[in-house]
C-alpha cells in the first residue's frame, strides 16, 4: 500500500570464511530496503562469482547456491527495481569482467547528473548494459587514467553529483564510500578479524558484529589486509544532507542511523507531536509497524492508554492480490484488520509515521468509524510531504500527494477525521541530533541541498 | 522457532458469484492456522474442481487458477502437514469422485479412535489414499446405509471419537459440524445472500461478512437454498472442552473465539498475571506478536511503562535458513532483534504467551543480558505445559517440555531469569467466559476430557 | 500430428539393487507408448515410495529423485493421459495404502464393463480417487474375500472384461497379467538374478537383460524369491485378439512383439503392399519414422531406389506451437521438410504405416507437388481404418476417419494422389505369424472380439 | 555422445508483422546448430526488446513471450554455450543500450585475434560484460569515429580476424555479414515484402520463403526500406575457406549450403567412399541420422541392400542420464539400439559421417558383434580428423582424436572392425562444387587458411 520506496541496501564483508553466508544474512536483515531483487558477488582470489535474481533474499538464494559462492570477501545488494523485461539486467551488484582491474559495485542512492554523464560517455564509445545510473560510476572508474584503484575512484567521483552510498569490491579490498553530503547511511562493523560495511547497523546485530562507526560523508573507507584505511575525497562541509526520512520511515527501528537509534527518535517524534497537537482521547493506536514507536511516545506524553487496535497480517508478502486492491478497499483490509471491541464507542488517536497520497489513511478512518469509533484523531510524525525527492526515494508525482494544494482543514475533511495534526518541521528537527544543518528536508520544505549542474538553481538538470 | 502447531483452518462459502476468490481470501486470513499446504474445492453445479498445493495460500493460488475454479459454493483448507513425499496426497479438502454422492470434506482436529476404525474399514475392503484420519470420516459416510446425506453423516459421526470441526460440501449444500465437546472453533457468517462457515471470525472481517453465531458443539449446520438448518446429532453436554490454547496462542487476536475477542482475553490474562506475580521494573516488553496483548495488560495493571524492546523480522517466512538455526542461536536472532538502548541498565519484564521447550526463551534472556538488561523477569500468560495433546495440537514429546519435572526455581535457573511467573490454572480460567466447565485444560492439568474407547481410562486407545 | 495414441507402457523389476534406476531406463525406452505422464513406485521392504508427474520420463525424474526411491523391486508406467486439472491424480501406478495388503498396480489397456462395475462398487460404499478404469481392479482385489493375494486377484479378474496387461507389486512379489485374449503385449526378462516384466522387449535390450518369453493370454506370472511361477486364471482360447496395430504402428521397430521383430514385420508389409499395388516410379520414400521399414520392403520388392526425401525435425517434442498448427499447414512443416532436389521431376512413391484422418497426408502431398514431384503414389501398410477401438487405442470419432464413407477413388481425389493403395486385410494378416485366429482386426473389419456384457451383441455395454 | 559442436545459428527478419514468431520458427529449424541457449531481439520502432534463456527454443519461448516481443524486425540466435554460472550473460544476441546508436548483434564463428583486441580495448577503459569474442565487435563498432553505421562496421571489421557470419540489427535495418574467407554459411530469403538473413536455407523452407542467394564472403548485405543493398568491405579472394564440415556433419541434410543440397553431397560422399573402399557384404547400415545419406550412396554404388539396423531413440534430448553414460556403455545404448535380427549372421557395412574420439564407434561395433554380426566393415564419409579447429567448431584436444598417431591398421584393431575405410581428402573434395580452392580442410590437413596476427605462421596468436 505504502507508495514510498527506498532504492537499496548494501552489505559487504572482508576476510571471512563464510563471506557469502554472512552477506546473505546481512541482506536478509536489510530486506526492508528493497524487496524486489537482490544479488551477491564473492571473490575467491581468482575470479568473481555472482548470483542475482528477482525476488526476496530467501527466494533468490538457497543453501546450495550459497555454498557455490566461495570466497573470503563479498558484497551484496537488495533493491527496489523497476519491473519489466529489462529488470533482470539491472540487478546489482554490477561487475566489470576485466583482466586488469576486475571490480564489482553496489549503489544506494540516485545521481542527479546522470543524463549528461551518459551522453558524454556514449559519445566516447562506452557501451551500456543497464539503464541504471550506477553503471556510469563503473565507466568513469574504468576510463580514469590514474593507475591505482583508489585514485581512479577519486577521479570518477569528481564527476558524479548526487546521493550515493557505494560498496566497491576489488581483488584485494572492499571499499565503502558516502557522498559528500551523506544522504544515505553507511557504517562499518567488525567481528574478530572480519570487517563489514553495511547500510544499517541492524545487520551487524544479526551476525553479532560490533558497530565501529559510520562512514563519513565524503570519505572513502578501504578495507584490505592492512585493516581499515580512510581517504577523504571531498572536504566535510558544514552543511550536510542526511535523509530525514530514514528516521521517519525507512530504517529499521532497531538500527542506529546518523548516530541515533531509530525507535527512540520515533518515540521522541511522537512525544513532540503530543506537545504540538494534544487531544483528549480514550486510547492511542499506532499504525503497525512504523507508527507504533511514535504512538507509544504520544501516549506516554499525554498519559492516554496505548492500545493495539489494528492487527497486521504478516503473510501479506507480495501476493498476487495486488490487482484486486483497488476493489472495495480490499488491499487495506488484507494488510490490516481493526479490533472492533477496542475502538467501539471510543475517542481514538491514530498515530502514523507519514502520509503520502492519503488513500490508505482515508480507508482506515472509514473502517474505524464503521467499527464504532466515536472520534478519530490522526497524528502524523513528520510534516506534510509536498515535494519530490531526487536522491533515492521513489515519491509519487507531487501533484498526487495529499498535502499538495490542500490546507489542514481540507485534509481533515478529505480524511474524515475529527482532527489532524502534522509534526512541524522545527519540531521534527528538534528530535534529531545536530539537526540544524545536518539534514535534508527537501520533500517537506522544497529546499534541495544539491543544485542543477547547469543552472545551479533547479534541483535537477533535467529541469533546465 | 515456536514448536506448537495447530492442525488446520477451514473456510466454506455458499451461494456466491465469487466463491473461489472469497475462499482464497478467507484462507489467507486463516494462514496462521496452517502454513504448509492449502486447497480449495468448488462445485459448479456439475462437478467438483479443486486446486491444492504445498506452500502458503499466496504461493499455491494465483489469479488464473482462481478464475479456473468456477462455481457458487466452495470449501477450503489450510494445513500444517507432515513433510515427505506423501504430503501432497494428504492435502485437504478431500474429495469423493462419485456419481451418486460426490462430496468434499475438510477437517480441523484429531480423532482418537482412528486406528481401530481404519483396521475395521480395511478389513471390509476400503482403500485408503491418504494417511490422514480425515479420510476415515469419508469412508464411514459413504458406507452408511442411510439414504440422505445428513443421515449418512449422523451414522458416521456416531462411530468417530475425538476433536473435529468439519466442513462438508455436497452438490446442493455446505455443512459445518463441531464435535460434541466443541474442541475447535467454527462459526457462521453472512453477507447479503452469501453464507460462510469458517474457523475464525477474522476471516469474516476481511470479506466484510457479518458474524452470525458459532456452530454449537454436537451440531450439524446445513446451508442450502432454504437457508440455514440446524440438526443436533448429539446432546449438548454440561461439560464441554473448548481448547484453551486457542485463546492463549493459536487464534488471531482480532478473532472472536468461544464468544470472546482474543486480544481482550489476552489483556485480561496479562492483568491477572500482574496480580499473581507483580514485580518492580522499569519497563514491560511483550514477545511479538502473541505476547504483546498480555504485556499490555500486565503493564497497565502495574502502571509500568510498556515498551517495544524486541523487533520482529517480518521476512522470516519459511526461509531455508532453518538448518542453520541450531548454530549460534541464529534462528532466534533472525526472527527477533533486541533494542539495546531500550533495555540497557533497565529492570525488564518480558511477557510471553507460553513456553514449550524453553530454548528460545533461554536464548532471548541471554541476549537481553548481553544487551545490558539489569534484571530480567519472565511472565507467562498460562500455566506450565506438562502433558501432550491428542486433539489437534502438535506438542512435542512431554519429556522435552521445560516444565516437565522442573520446579519454578529450576526453571528460573535454567532460563537465567531473576524471576519467573506462570499464570495459575484458576487465574487463566477466571479470564474466560463460562470457564468452569467449558474448557479443555489437558495440556496443563493432564485431565483429558475424552477417554480411551477400550479401557475408558487412558486418553487414547493406543495407550491400552 | 498423428492422432492415434496408445494408452500405456509398463516396466517392472524384481530383486535388483538399482530397481528405480532400471525402471527409469525401462520407461525411457517405452516413452513412445505414453508421452504425457509417468510414475515409478518402489518397495523397500517396509513401505511403498512413489514419484509421479506430468511430462516425459526425463522431465519427471532426475538423479536425486531416483536416489530417493530406494528398494529392490519397482513398477513403472508411462501414460497418454487426458489433460486438465484432474490429470495428476490419474497418473499410474496406483497404490493402496493398506497395512494388511499394500499393493501397487499399473495397467495398459481398457476395460469394457467399467461403468457397471463402478456403479456396483459405489453402491457398496467404495470411494474412487481417480476416473480411470484401472482403479476398479484395485477395488475388486481389496474387496475379495479370498485370503492370498493371487486368489484375490483371480476373483477380481473374473469380474472385469476388456483389454488389460497388468503389473501388480505386493510386498514380496511383482506380478504380470495378460487378459484372456492377449490384446496388449507383455513379456518377461532376466539379467542374472534380476527379473523384469515389461511391455516391449526393446526395454530389455537397453538394460542388457535376456528376453525370456511373453506372458501368455490368461496367465498370471508371479515373480518372488522362489523365481517365476505361472498361474492360469482363464483357459487359453482358440481365438485370441493380439492388437494388429502394435505391429503396424505402435511398437518400436526394434521390439519383439507377439513373437516377431516389428521392423521385419513391417518390411514384409511393405513387400506385400508392393505385390498388391505395384507402380512404376523413380523413387520410394518412407514417411519417417514408422513408414521407413515398409518403404524399404516396398522398394526392394519392386527394385525401385529407396530415397530419403522427407527430413524429420527431432526437436519437435511437445512445443507450444500446437495452437499454430492449424494455420498454414505449419504443424506438418514443423515436423517434416521435403527435400526438393530429391523429388523434383520425379515419380515418387510415398509409403506410410497408416492414415487416420488424412489431414497430414494431404498437406504432405500438396508440399510434394509444390516441390516439383511429377507423380505422387501413396501406399499404406495396412487396410483402411473405419471403426473405433474399445481396447486401449484412442482413435478419433469414426466419422472423422478418411476411409469413413469414402471409396478409394474419392480418397485419391481428396488426397490429390496419382494412385492410392491400401494393403488388404488378408495381405496384412499374411505377414503375421499365426494370423488366422490370433489377431484383433476390429478397427479395420468392425469385427469386435469382445461383446457387450449385457446384450452380448454390441462391442461395448454403453451401446445398449 | 557426439563431441563436435557448432557454435551457432542465426536468423533475422525485416519488415514482417510477425517478426518474433518467424524468428522463433527459424531458430527452431536451426536448433541443431546450438541446443543450449537461444535469444530473440525485436525492434518496435522505439526500443529493442529481448528474451533469452538457457535451453531449447521450445523451452525458452512460449506464446505469451512471443506476443510480448512486438516489432517488425528481429534477429535471433541459437548457441552452444559453455556451462556454468556465467553462461546466462553470454547468450546472444548481444545488445547495446545506446540512445545514439542502439544495435544488436548475433555471431556465428570464432575470432582468432580476440585476446589482443580485448587487451587493447580494456586498456582504453572498455567494460566487458561477457567473455565472448562477439562483444569485441560491438565495442569496435561503437568506438569507431565514422558517422554512419555501415562505415563504423567497416572500420571495426578491419580489426577483427577469424571466422564470422554476423547479423546486426539497427533501428532501420538488419545487416548480414560474412567474413572475407566465408567460413560459415549465411543466406538471404524473401517472402512477399519480408526479408530474411539466415544460417541455413532449411529455415526458409519452414516459413515458405524463397531462397534468394548466399551472402558472399567479404560482403555486407544491408536490408532496409530501400530493399537489399550490397557493400563489399574486402575483395573476394581466390582462396576461400568454406567449412567442409558443414557438408559432412553440421548442416541439416535438407539445407542448401555453399551452393549444394547437403543430403545429395553426402550421397556423393558415400558413393565415392564405395569406390575407394568397396567390400562384399550382406547389408549397408547408416548410423542415424547423419550417416544415413552416405550409407544410401554407398549401398547404391555397390548394389548391396540398404538396411535399417540401428534404431535411434528420439527422446534422448538432454536427459540427466549423462553422468551415467560412462557406466556400461549406457550412453550409446540409450541413444541407439541394434536390430538383432537384421545383423545376426550377416556381413555388415556401417557408414558413419565421421569419427572423433572413436569411443562411440567402438561400443557400437562391440554391440554389433554381440548381436551376431559375422563381419563389421566401417566406412567413414570424410578423412581422419587430426587437427583442431579455430574457426568455430569445438573439437576436443587433438591428442584425444582416434586418428592422432594411429595408423588405419591400429584403428581397425582398436575399433575391432574387419576393415576400416576413410574417404580420402581428394575424394571428399571431388564431391564438392569448386572444391579446389573454396574449402577449409584444416581439421584434416592441418593447413590453416588464417595465420597468426603476430608471427604469421601459427594459426592462432596464442600459440606465439
Amino acid at each position: 500500500m505504502r507508495q514510498l520506496k527506498e532504492k537499496c541496501g548494501l552489505f559487504g564483508v572482508y576476510n571471512s570464511s563464510e563471506a557469502s553466508f554472512l552477506t546473505f544474512l546481512g541482506l536478509f536483515s536489510l530486506q526492508h530496503r528493497g524487496e524486489e531483487s537482490c544479488g551477491i558477488i564473492v571473490f575467491d582470489g581468482e575470479s568473481f562469482n555472482s548470483h542475482k535474481g528477482m525476488g526476496l533474499v530467501s527466494e533468490v538464494f538457497n543453501n546450495q547456491i550459497l555454498q557455490g559462492l566461495k570466497g573470503h570477501q563479498a558484497i551484496g545488494h537488495v533493491r527496489y527495481s523497476t519491473t519489466g523485461s529489462s529488470a533482470l539486467k539491472n540487478i546489482q551488484p554490477l561487475i566489470v569482467d576485466s583482466r586488469r582491474l576486475p571490480i564489482a559495485l553496489a549503489h544506494n542512492g540516485n545521481l542527479v547528473n546522470s543524463e549528461s554523464l551518459r551522453n558524454s560517455l556514449e559519445g566516447k564509445g562506452a557501451i551500456f548494459q543497464t539503464t541504471s545510473d550506477s553503471e556510469l560510476i563503473l565507466h568513469l572508474i574504468m576510463r580514469s587514467k590514474e593507475t591505482g584503484l583508489i585514485d581512479k575512484i577519486k577521479t570518477a567521483l569528481k564527476k558524479v553529483k548526487g546521493a550515493y552510498s557505494l560498496l566497491i569490491m576489488g581483488k584485494e579490498e572492499i571499499i565503502g564510500i558516502r557522498d559528500p553530503l551523506g544522504f544515505r547511511p553507511l557504517c562499518i562493523g567488525k567481528r574478530g578479524n572480519e570487517y563489514f560495511i553495511v547500510s544499517e547497523s541492524c545487520s551487524l546485530d544479526l551476525i553479532e558484529a560490533k558497530f565501529v562507526r559510520e562512514v563519513e560523508p565524503g570519505e572513502i573507507v578501504v578495507i584490505n589486509k592492512n585493516g581499515i584505511k580512510s581517504v577523504r575525497y571531498a572536504p566535510l562541509p558544514k552543511r550536510l544532507a542526511y535523509c530525514s526520512f530514514e528516521h521517519v520511515y525507512f530504517s529499521r527501528p532497531d538500527s542506529k542511523v546518523f548516530g541515533e537509534t531509530v525507535h527512540l527518535v520515533r518515540k521522541k517524534l511522537g512525544a513532540k507531536l503530543a506537545q504540538e497537537f494534544p487531544v483528549e482521547a480514550d486510547c492511542v493506536i499506532g499504525v503497525p509497524d512504523s507508527g507504533t514507536s511514535s504512538a507509544l511516545g504520544f501516549a506516554e506524553e499525554l498519559n492516554i492508554p496505548f492500545e493495539i487496535g489494528i492487527i497486521r497480517n504478516h503473510y501479506i508478502g507480495r501476493t498476487f492480490i495486488q490487482p484486486y486492491q483497488q476493489k472495495r478497499d480490499l488491499g487495506v483490509k488484507l494488510k490490516f484488520n481493526i479490533l472492533e471491541e477496542v475502538v467501539k464507542g471510543k475517542r481514538v488517536v491514530i498515530v502514523d509515521d507519514s502520509i503520502v497520497r492519503g488513500t490508505t489513511s482515508r480507508i482506515r478512518v472509514k473502517n474505524l468509524r464503521k467499527m464504532g469509533a466515536k472520534e478519530v484523531h490522526l497524528r502524523i510524525g513528520c510534516p506534510p510531504h509536498k515535494y519530490g525527492c531526487f536522491y533515492g526515494i521513489d515519491f509519487p508525482d507531487p501533484a498526487t500527494l495529499i498535502a499538495h494544494n490542500r490546507s489542514i482543514k481540507e485534509m481533515e475533511k478529505y480524511l474524515d477525521v475529527d482532527s489532524l495534526g502534522y509534526l512541524s518541521l522545527e519540531g521534527m528537527l528538534s528530535c534529531f541530533k545536530n539537526a540544524e544543518n545536518h539534514y535534508c528536508t527537501a520533500c517537506w520544505s522544497g529546499n534541495y541541498p544539491l543544485k542543477c549542474a547547469i543552472c545551479d538553481k533547479h534541483s535537477l538538470e533535467r529541469n533546465c
